[in-house]
């Protein structure tokens, strides 16, 4: 058989570093601070076995049956509903398509979005799946500096500026705004609206990917972005792998009707449609307000553990390491002083017992040697208290080496 | 916002017209011989019911986690067994991997196969969504005429040599060999080693779509051509949406290693995984052969309807018209006397009452003016009568008008 059966695209896709990671992770030694995994010990199983037992019983022939490639009704009024108890109400100008996680959200996006060489402003770092998703369909990037707020829109604004003067078609800006993967900030209003003012400004669509939105640590629920937004150019993913199950894979994406009608068009050749039976059971999970009711739970459970990881930093790291101090979400960054390199260090931190994700990963042009991001979402908080232990010293022998 | 932000891909993506036509049928007034639905009350609706209360009880804190891409353990040795015990034996050099749906096996295939411009060979007429799958990836078509055998192979023989010759790029043939979609037809042994005989002999890829492989009305279960295979060039798709449930949306394609791995690192970036739930559900649907106990009610159902089409067909229809005489499958296809057009048609039929797709949509060339699929997989018995009579006063008014 000729070895060049592959076609050519084969060579612009490569494995995830964070996929591979996750299998180092495997290992029972290992604790794993790597993978953003929920706890599922957090997973509503008594609620969704009687869910799936009463959908299959009584709509079994509708649940197991083909459906729109858009979503079916019931999933889709639903969503729409969750999403104005949270404070995003959609207009006449938006519509909403089920997606098989947020994966296939982004993967449909840059399908529909991204031209051979189009530029996508992202934040340094960013979450590598979104790269990945938008690079395969031929984006470039453009990359906006973070500080303890998140994104920084001063900065945003002269990327845009700098990049519009130079000729590049620049088409949209991707952000996670709340519990932001990995950087851990969350926006504030202020810079929300700014951001929204750059869009607005330089015509560009926005996409907020917001699968933290709702696992905060704070009083009062975040703004969305497209909540905000009065020119309807946010583009809102909402995916449920955070705050029900990643084992479900299910998302939405609400914006502009036509981008929708798109990506619904997209994947009618990519899958044809997002399981119908799992989108029954979501439904009726987001009617029954299972999510609202775990809530409280989720978030008071993923604070303890973002409280022992800082702690425990805060404790044991040495002077000249930094790290961020998330309100929401499952990660904390860590930045290590210049000249260590966390890809090269990642091997003895296995030998040590601990894994993390190193920081290049999320960033689009490969710096960000000296960072790593932490996750604290999985591991019960005592591992999670003795993974930092561990992870201290090999940072600790690193330096002493140096 | 400027008009001109979706990408210029979005010209090429177009809506189906068979998911388009569905939409007709939803009249209540409607009979519909044009989708391709299983028939609903086959599913095994109470051994789901108890299967998914078991998993997520049991098991749910992994059924609703994360998973491998490629799949999850538990289902692909279940996929393997499944295949073994219909005859498909994989060697050292294939591996498995899981889809959401086979719709998205095609997908990912033409996305690692197919270069723009490299040509594959197709039946005329053939499954539309797979045309799809290739052609978003830039393929172009060469076709192959069939008969009541379904490929002729010295057609297809023919054709790839012409093709060669002429320094076009071939790189596989895509069949459904079994209870063909639209065709009807079930290719025999001789003609099944013969099509692998001119893959060998042009060193092309074959892939055999094979949803319709167990639903036969016959007495001996059909060989796969992968079964056939001895140089490990078949690439074989086995989906459980006509065999278990559409909606589950589950497939696996069982392949060359390297073709395989391509797939997973490819749908990484299109959904990360396929539903980890409906996976384990499936799986142990499987392993306590669900399906196979189902098979015999579901043969014996689908071939009365099919009994009664062509009865109906053959009471009714006026002379000139022929049609497919399936011993597999959902489908009859019908050829009306040359001049009569079934696109233009069908709005009339419609108002009559009945519904069918249209023969074009299934030649990438558009030609087959004059034909059309007539599917008896989903109404009742009585209905697919009722619809081919109506079906019948409509042709009889057509040729009448002409």
């Amino acid at each position: 058989m000729k070895p060049g059966y592959l076609s050519s695209r084969c060579s612009r896709i490569g494995a995830s570093e964070i996929r591979e990671l996750l299998k180092l992770a495997e290992r029972p030694d290992v604790i794993s601070l790597a993978g953003g995994l929920p706890d599922p010990r957090l997973f509503p199983k008594e609620e969704m076995t009687e869910i799936a037992k009463r959908v299959l019983r009584e709509v079994g022939e509708k649940a197991l049956q083909y459906s729109p490639t858009k979503g079916t009704a019931v999933f889709l009024r639903e969503a729409a509903d969750f999403m104005e108890r949270h404070g995003v109400r959609l207009s006449g100008e938006d519509d909403i398509i089920v997606t098989s996680g947020s994966q296939q959200a982004l993967y449909l996006l840059g399908g529909v979005l991204i031209d051979e060489g189009d530029y996508v402003i992202v934040e340094k770092p960013t979450y590598p799946a979104a790269l990945g998703a938008f690079k395969v369909h031929g984006a470039r990037f453009l990359g906006v500096r973070m500080d303890d707020g998140g994104m920084d829109t001063h900065d945003l604004e002269r990327v845009v500026k700098e990049a519009v003067n130079e000729g590049k078609r620049v088409k949209l800006i991707y952000t996670i705004p709340t519990g932001h993967n990995p950087y851990g900030t969350t926006m504030d209003n202020e810079r929300r609206k700014h951001l929204l003012e750059v869009a607005e400004k330089y015509d560009l669509l926005v996409v907020e990917d917001d699968p933290y939105g709702l696992i905060t640590f704070v009083e009062k629920e975040i703004d969305k972005l497209k909540s905000l937004d009065k020119s309807g150019r946010v583009i809102y993913v909402q995916s449920l792998s955070k705050i029900l199950s990643p084992g479900m894979r299910l998302a939405w994406v609400a914006g502009p009707k036509d981008v929708i009608e798109h990506m619904a068009l997209l994947k009618q050749y990519v899958d044809l449609h997002t399981s119908t039976l799992t989108q029954y059971i979501a439904a009726e999970t987001l009617r029954s307000r299972v999510i609202e009711r775990n809530l409280d739970r989720m978030r008071r459970t993923y604070k303890e553990k973002r409280d022992v990881m800082l702690e425990t930093l805060e404790e044991e790291m040495p002077e000249g390491v930094e790290w961020t101090k998330p309100i929401g979400g499952f990660f904390v960054f860590v930045k290590l002083p210049e000249g260590i390199d966390t890809s090269k260090m990642l091997m003895k931190a296995v030998e040590k017992g601990v894994a993390y994700v190193p920081g290049s990963a999320f960033f689009y042009d490969r710096s960000g040697a000296n960072t790593m991001r932490l996750s604290y979402s999985y591991p019960p908080a005592e591992m999670v208290r003795e993974g930092v232990k561990r992870l201290t010293r090999v940072v600790r022998d690193e330096l002493a080496g140096r």
